[in-house]
């Protein structure tokens, strides 16, 4: 009932925006009518990528599915690094990271706690994905701790730095592909079988239209471009008449619009005890920023003529560590509960506020 | 024996103290006076609480001792505070945790491992003890990361996030005693009745005399408040003619004044193979600190017109993530033995050394 | 076969390296030279060590091993002390922690992996080395962290500190050799005998002769001797001509030199699925950098007029901080996989970078 409302109703909000946006409304107004209108289409974004991914199989599915899995993100991310908000992307990479492992993550453990007295999920899994995360991040943010205890570091050190960083990542991603799929595949059969279960559930019909969902694919994908130009183009004049920073609307703000579809399907899939599938959405995705998106765009930045350089705000850092830190400490155990849940959500709430209080 | 000497011999301390005060004795010897008859009070003091506990049942003699439990420290922050020694309040707040976890575990261990090879405590505990240590920590130190991270942030913003953190710290230290008392009690089933066992072996009676108790309570919180008074008042020349800082003081001196009754009843226990309730006491204490009597202190201190925000030394932030760290590293495995329990006193002498050796 | 070359061929580089000296070669062959030739001889150094030990029976072998367990760059630090350089000194250490926890243990683990799916290790000892880890990587990096985070900390109570927290290590050091040779030797067992195994399997004779091992350590010391004044006589010439940092030839290339024993035995071993070995070999040799070697230098510099702080460059500070962090993540669990030894390897990598691209 309020899935369909989300899925269908809000697209309402499409041609609202751009109506809006030709007759000349107020920009906070097109910003938050094109970021509610971004919210169904990463949903259909996401469903279109699983139901062709199903048709692919387990190994094409699951590269398209580790490609397409943040479109959005991305897609607001490229068109907002070509409008030069470099630093607003930059934000947001460590916004989604923080998101995901403490808003979307913590949210589920604690309805899901709720419900039941106790929820688990395999250590093993967990145990290897922090390791992927604590390489990750650490990679993402050596450069900002080579400038931040270094003096004289100049900015074309940091440019390639962050390039050879970019690169390392990407090969680590390929390797992980490659562990997930082919020569490990077996450690995560639980997992997907879960995913299959909570699917065929929900009654998803088995004769599958692939040119229908590639269409959909294609068109969502234009319209997200579209919406993020709208969104990017209203950002600066919106945020300066809601009185908050670039850094505030980059880290809260916009991964939260952008990480909309992870957060129903961890929030959905815990609620029904599903704690295995919905720790591997939240991590999953903060592990495929790290080691794919934000990489990534360093290398399009490079080509774009917009260099962007992985030399974070400092208490980006903290943040970050912080929030690995925690989640690493909650989620090792293989088993959460909502008290568990109810700590990640305060510690994001925290970081929010320090967020909020950071001068420009 | 020695324990008799301590409850009883020790209280003659109180009216030598005083005696001093009024004599107009050396700061010092007022101060050292002070500091020792408040030993036996900070006893007393826990016994009360524990005996009145009894009495209440489960359910508001947790809450007493939730409240009361760090009452001594409380009483000497609460005057420190009035006197305005923000500095020294804030120093002991983090010795208090650095003291909990490093010296009182540590020794804990180290004397409980020299009896028994091997020693072991419930894991699962430890772990979400460990997560609730970690969420409290960085609340704490997040203000100082955010002031040393970034340039210009004023006075009155640190102010606002120290009050926004208190608050959030309260409300999770709220829903952790809802957690242990009513939600997952059951959990803490194991350490109680050993608790339980313990205090009865050492032989207390089955008829509480309840009106007896409030008394004492009363009257040794009466007491504390009056030698804090005292310890407090000396505290400036005192540490002046023992050439320490007001750093040293805080971090060191004081906690272990302010401990003493939880250093006493952890060791006791260990030594008795009793690990658990051990561990529980000296985290418990550092969680404690942390969640609420730190917050209180801030909004206390905002209220008497002495705003004392969490910004602290940075190294104050690098020695308590250093016990964090270890501690967690150390008791997370569920076992202890000797030598771990010299890396944890280790690790606190070497902290203490760097103390002792900053500038003023 | 490999072995055969590597043991016996590479000897030959100790003529050649002292030949091209007397002629006065340009210096860069003349570093390269005796870092190849100290190659085997590092190799000779640890065989006589460990035979010998064996003679000795598990008490004064075991102190043997464990002091001169890292005897080359024990001679390689001391000589280039000596010279005065410090500051490579410093480097080295950190150098061969990071290099023993990433590089060794990441490609025993990677390339172990690529021949068995899963290997395993005890991770009772792996928690308890981490945890001793832990202590020792904080207390060599405590100095660095108080002159970061104070102002005004003079180079006297840098050196004060460093020489306390050295005496607190090599404190710790006696106690970790009492823990695992006398009161917890059991718990040392299954890896003791499986590199008993290790050995057996290779053949070496039953009747040690004592006499001829003493000799040879003797003369090999000798030769280590001379060669890492070669080494380090040309240090400065030749690193400028290769355009390196001392920064970078001290954390990357002396410990590559160094450490080129642990190397070969841990990856060796970790390919016949020794994997218990093959981690106390990576794991053992940086405890025994932090805990005896670094302190021992202090000490030395100390007595020899050539004062060594334990102040490090603020991103050495990181670069252990991480090595120790993910080191940990990965190994804490007792299992590994070819995924975990190569996000060790990037690690290490992305380290190497940061180095690289670090200004003078």
């Amino acid at each position: 009932m309020f899935k369909k409302i989300f899925s269908y109703g809000l697209l309402a909000f499409v041609p609202i925006s751009v109506i809006g946006h030709l007759l000349g409304w107020n920009s906070t107004l097109v910003f938050v009518t094109s970021a509610i209108a971004i919210l169904p289409l990463a949903g259909w974004l996401s469903t279109a990528t699983e139901e062709i991914s199903v048709v692919l199989g387990p190994s094409w599915g699951g590269l398209l599915n580790a490609t397409f899995g943040n479109a959005t993100e991305l897609i607001i991310a490229i068109v907002a690094l070509n409008a030069g908000f470099t630093g607003v992307v930059k934000a947001s990479i460590t916004g989604s990271i923080i998101g995901n492992l403490l808003l979307v993550m913590g949210l589920s453990m604690f309805l899901g706690g709720l419900r039941y007295k106790e929820q688990e999920f395999q250590p093993t899994m967990a145990r290897l994905n922090a390791s992927v995360m604590n390489l990750a991040v650490i990679a993402i943010l050596l450069p900002t701790a080579a400038n931040f205890t270094t003096a004289g570091i100049s900015e074309e050190i940091l440019q390639n730095l962050s390039i050879s960083v970019a690169i390392v990542l990407i090969v680590v991603y390929c390797l992980t592909l490659l562990f997930s799929m082919k020569t490990h595949a077996y450690l995560y059969d639980v997992g997907k079988s879960e995913a299959d279960d909570a699917e065929e559930k929900e009654g998803h019909p088995q004769e599958i239209n692939l040119k229908l969902w590639i269409s959909v694919l294609l068109g969502v994908t234009l319209l997200v471009a579209l919406e993020s130009e709208l969104l990017v183009g209203t950002l600066e004049e919106a945020t300066a008449q809601l009185g908050l920073t670039e850094l505030f609307t980059g880290v809260i703000l916009l991964p939260i619009i952008g990480n909309a579809a992870e957060h129903t399907t961890a929030i959905t899939v815990a609620m029904k005890n599903k704690m295995e599938l919905s720790v591997s959405v939240a991590v999953g995705s903060s592990m495929q920023i790290a080691l794919f998106v934000a990489p990534l765009l360093v290398i399009i930045g490079w080509f774009m003529g917009q260099p962007m350089d992985l030399n974070f705000n400092p208490f980006e850092l903290v943040a970050v560590a912080v929030a690995v830190l925690i989640a690493n400490s909650i989620s090792s155990d293989g088993r959460s509960n909502w008290l568990e849940g109810s700590l990640l959500v305060a510690t994001y709430a925290i970081l929010g506020f320090a967020f909020y209080f950071q001068p420009v």
